[in-house]
C-alpha cells in the first residue's frame, strides 16, 4: 500500500509551519498573510442573522444572493460567477479544468505557492518568467514573457495587485499580456485576490482588456479580513462558468452557505460605507510604519503599490535563524522561486496590529545590526 | 480555446437540478438530502461565539479543537484525523491520494454520485459491483466482490449506512471485506456519513476491521443537520495523514474556521445531550410514516436500516414527470446506477418535516393510482 505519487506535492506549505513556529516561539508572526483585526461587524451581524436560516448546501455555482452581488461588482450577469471555498479553489478548479498533460500554463517568478502543485496536480508544465530585480525593484520584461510561449502553452497566470512583491500592474502590461495571449489562443488567469489593496491609482483589471479569455480569481476573506471564511470567486465568460461549477462540485460541492449569505450582503455594505477606503489607509499607515522602520535600519526595502505585503534584504540572515533569535516569523523568498532565490530577500506581512508591527522593528532593531555576531553563534555555527 | 477534456466530469448533477425544479415548480422536495430542520441550538451558539473570534485561516489538518474531539469520538489521536470542506472534499482528496492512471477502485452499485467522477478525476477506473435486489431487499454478494479484484486494484470503496439502498452491513460482510482487503494490498475507503442515523443496532466501522488500511469519512453537515456548513473529516492510519493534509491544503486550503470551531463543541454536546437518540427517534418516526403511507398505496418499498433515504417502486412514472404532475421531486434510480437501473425505482428523502411528508403522500396518492391516464397525458404522449 503505497499512496499515488501525485501526493509529492504535499509537502507542507511554509505559510502553517511558519504560522506554527511563530506561535510555539513567542513570535511576532509577520508571515502568513491573515489579518489580525477581526473582520468587520457588518460581516458578523449579517452572518449571524443568516444562521439558522441559510444552514444547508448551496447550489455549487454559490448562493443566487452572493452571485448577483458579485455580478453587480463585476458589471457582467449572475451566470459569469461561480462562488468557490476560497481563492485556493477557484485556482485548483482553474488549472485542473485549463490544462492537463502536455500542456505549458506561463506564471510569473515569485510565485504565490498554490500555483506550481496547481500546475503539478493538473498534469501540467509550470513555466516560469522570473521578474527582474533592481535595486529600484520587480519589473517585468515583456519580452522575457514572449519567449516563454511555445506551442504548448495553453494558459498565462497573472497575480494583480502581486503577492510577495507588491507589483500592480499597469495598463501597458495588462495591454500586453491580453495581446499575446489573443495571439496564442491562451486562457488568462487573474489571481486579483487584493484587488481592494492598493496605494496609488485603481488598479486595472486584465479581464479589461481580454474579456472573452480571462478568469478573474478574487476572495472575501483578502477584502473582508475574514481568511478562515472560505468563500472565494471566479467571473469569466459565461460559455465556461457551467463546466466550472460542475467541476468545483466534485472538489468541495458548495462554498459554506451561511457564510456566502454573509458575505452576500457584507460586500454591498463595504461598497456603500467606505469601508475598503477605511481599510487601505489602515494599510497605507502599517506600511509606511514597517518600510520606515526597516530603513531607518539602513535596510533595503521594496515599498509595494498593493497587497499588505512588502519584500525587505536581512542580510546574513534566514528565517528559521530569525524566528528562534529575533522572535519575528517572515516568510524567506525561497517560498516564492523555484530555485536561486534573491539573496536576503524575505517577505513581510503588514496585516497586523500597530503594535506588532511596533514590536517586530524593536525585536529586529536588536539583532539586524550584529548579523555577524550571530552568524558566529552556535545556530549557523 | 477549449477547457480540458477532463472537464467531461462536470455534468451538473441531477441533485441541484431536482432542487431547483423543485423550487420552481411547487413541489415537495423529497430529493436532494438536505434536513428541513434547523441545526441544533447548540451548534449555532457555538458558531455565534466563534465569529469575531476565530475568523482566520484555519491550518490545513483542521482547527486542533475539532481533531480532539473527532479523535475522542473515534478513539484514535488527533494526528489519525484530517478536516476537509465536507465529506465531498475527504472523498475527492481520498481518490487522488490512492489511486492514478491504470488504477482500479471497487465501487458498489447502486453508488453515491461524486464516487465516480472522482475515480475519473483521478484517472482511475471505476469497476462496479452491483447489489442484488429481490423483493426482500438489497443484498451484497461477496463472491462477486472478490471476482470484481484484479491485479490493478488499490482501493475499495464502501457507504454504510449505505446511500441510497439504506443498507447497514454487518460484520460478517465487513469482516469479508477487511480480509479481502489484506490478501490483496488494498486500502479501504469507508464514506460512513450516516453514522449516527441508524434504526437497528449500532453499526460496526469498517476500520475495526483494518484499521492499518481503512480511511473512514464523516460530515458534520449530516450528523448535525447542517449539510450546508462544509465540515467533513477523514479518519485513517496515522503515517498517511501529513500526506492528505498536504494535499487538502491545494483544494481549498482549509475548512471555514468559525464553522470548525462551532462543531468542535456542538460534537461534544451532541453526545453529552442525547442528541443523536433524538434525531434517530424523529427519523425512524419519519421513515415509518413515509413506508407506511407508500405502502397502503400498495407500492413496493424497501424499508431502510440507517440513512434518512428509502427506496420505493412507482410503476409507469419517472421523475421529471412526477416533479411537474404530482409536485413531488424525488431522485431516479438511474442516478445511482451506471446503466439498465432497476425499472420504477425511486429515492425517498424523509430528512423533511412531517408535513411535508404527509402532503408528499396525499399528492402521489392522487397520481399513482392513475398512471395509465397519466402516461396518456400530454407529456409523455
Amino acid at each position: 500500500m503505497r499512496l499515488h505519487p501525485r501526493t509529492e506535492a504535499a509537502k507542507e506549505s511554509i505559510f502553517p509551519r511558519m504560522s506554527g513556529l511563530a506561535q510555539r516561539l513567542g513570535a511576532v508572526n509577520l508571515g502568513q498573510g491573515f489579518p489580525s483585526n477581526p473582520p468587520p461587524p457588518f460581516l458578523l451581524e449579517a452572518v449571524r442573522r443568516a444562521l439558522g436560516r441559510q444552514d444547508q448546501y448551496a447550489p455549487p455555482a454559490g448562493l443566487p444572493a452572493l452571485r448577483e452581488a458579485l455580478a453587480e461588482e463585476f458589471a457582467v450577469e449572475p451566470e459569469s460567477v461561480v462562488v468557490t471555498s476560497g481563492a485556493t479553489e477557484a485556482l485548483y478548479v482553474l488549472l485542473q479544468s485549463l490544462v492537463g498533460p502536455g500542456d505549458e500554463v506561463v506564471v510569473l517568478e515569485p510565485f504565490f505557492d498554490v500555483y506550481l502543485p496547481d500546475a503539478f496536480l493538473a498534469g501540467a508544465k509550470a513555466r516560469l518568467v522570473r521578474l527582474d530585480l533592481t535595486p529600484e525593484g520587480f519589473r517585468l520584461d515583456l519580452s522575457a514573457l514572449e519567449k516563454a510561449l511555445t506551442p504548448r502553452t495553453r494558459a498565462l497566470l497573472l497575480n494583480t495587485p502581486m503577492n510577495p512583491t507588491g507589483l500592480v500592474f499597469g495598463e501597458r502590461e495588462l495591454e500586453a499580456i491580453a495581446r499575446l495571449a489573443r495571439a496564442h489562443d491562451l486562457f488568462l488567469i487573474s489571481d486579483e485576490v487584493y484587488d481592494e489593496l492598493y496605494y496609488g491609482e485603481r488598479p486595472r483589471r486584465l479581464r479589461e482588456f481580454a474579456p472573452e479569455r480571462t478568469f478573474t480569481v478574487g476572495s472575501a476573506g483578502k477584502r473582508l479580513e475574514a481568511t478562515g471564511y472560505r468563500v472565494g470567486w471566479i467571473v469569466g465568460p459565461k460559455e465556461f462558468m457551467p463546466r466550472l461549477a460542475g467541476m468545483r462540485q466534485w472538489t468541495s460541492f458548495s462554498a459554506p452557505t451561511p457564510l456566502q449569505a454573509g458575505v452576500a450582503e457584507a460586500l454591498k455594505l463595504a461598497r456603500r460605507e467606505g469601508f475598503y477606503e477605511a481599510l487601505r489607509e489602515g494599510y497605507r499607515r502599517r506600511r509606511d510604519l514597517l518600510a520606515g522602520g526597516l530603513r531607518a535600519m539602513g535596510l533595503r526595502v521594496y515599498v509595494p503599490e498593493g497587497t499588505y505585503f512588502l519584500m525587505a534584504e536581512l542580510p546574513g540572515w534566514d528565517a528559521f535563524r530569525l524566528v528562534e533569535e529575533a522572535r519575528v516569523a517572515l516568510i524567506p523568498a525561497s517560498a516564492f522561486y523555484l530555485e536561486d532565490p534573491p539573496k536576503d530577500l524575505f517577505r513581510f506581512a503588514f496585516c497586523k496590529t500597530e503594535e506588532e508591527l511596533h514590536l517586530a522593528l524593536e525585536r529586529l532593531g536588536r539583532v539586524v545590526n550584529s548579523p555577524r555576531e550571530a552568524e558566529g553563534g552556535a545556530v549557523s555555527g
